[in-house]
């Protein structure tokens, strides 16, 4: 299995070990308008339901030699599904799931801008054990 | 000339041809902190001065072939770069500059939400005439 889907597998089972019923893999929309057609399945976020709270995850698996490229690509994709929910499905929260390596980038100064500027939720996640270590800035109220 | 900087060198003409002195090529910052080295310089950001008012701008080619990828490039980029110039040049106003081609997507509902949400100043330039066609929203103020 390639590496980035080990870390898709491994947020899912995360998810699931804290209670999270996992609803769509992918979690899909299709946008038909006179330009373009977007799916954001493409980029396979996970559908996620606990009690009446439902999340949309990003899973980020950090991989490539630049952190800041990561970053980047995390953002726009974040920013760009984020406006597509509020449109779409206004109740679900977007999520953003990161690699405990990942964690630092959004501990920092810089990290810690773009949470309170952008509210991101962001999960570290431990891909070997296979868990949610912690929500930044905290997990989403129901 | 790789396309990308053909695109590069047009912005620059078209901001000159606007009254803009170019002060930066690339605007660069270098910044040091315990995790990480970020120089915002290796994307070439443009930095230009008219009057009082004094801009940073992520020039994009949208040459992909996926104009969401680029979108999300965009945004992502875009987004990082703004975080960083309101902690370190606060006054300087951060503007993405787009070719004609990739217009619509910042002239539909979705870039509009954008432009709206996270505070888009967006350039639309004529690559081949070297010119900016207009400003979205608006023409910072002074």
């Amino acid at each position: 299995m390639p590496r980035r889907d080990v870390y898709h597998a491994s947020v899912k089972k995360a998810l699931e070990l804290d209670g999270w019923e996992i609803t769509h893999d992918p979690l899909s929309y299709r946008i038909d308008n006179d330009q373009i057609f977007i799916d954001l399945g493409a980029e396979r976020v996970i559908g996620a339901q606990k009690g009446t709270l439902k999340i949309a995850v990003e899973v980020k698996s950090f991989l490539s030699p630049s952190p800041l490229t990561d970053l980047q690509e995390a953002i726009g994709q974040f920013v760009l599904y984020k406006e597509f929910l509020e449109e779409l499905e206004p109740s679900r929260i977007m999520v953003l799931a990161v690699p405990e390596s990942a964690a630092p980038l959004f501990e920092q100064r810089i990290g810690q801008r773009l949470l309170k500027s952008q509210n991101f939720v962001v999960i570290v996640y431990d891909v070997t054990k296979e868990v949610i270590s912690r929500w930044l800035p905290q997990i989403p109220k129901t």
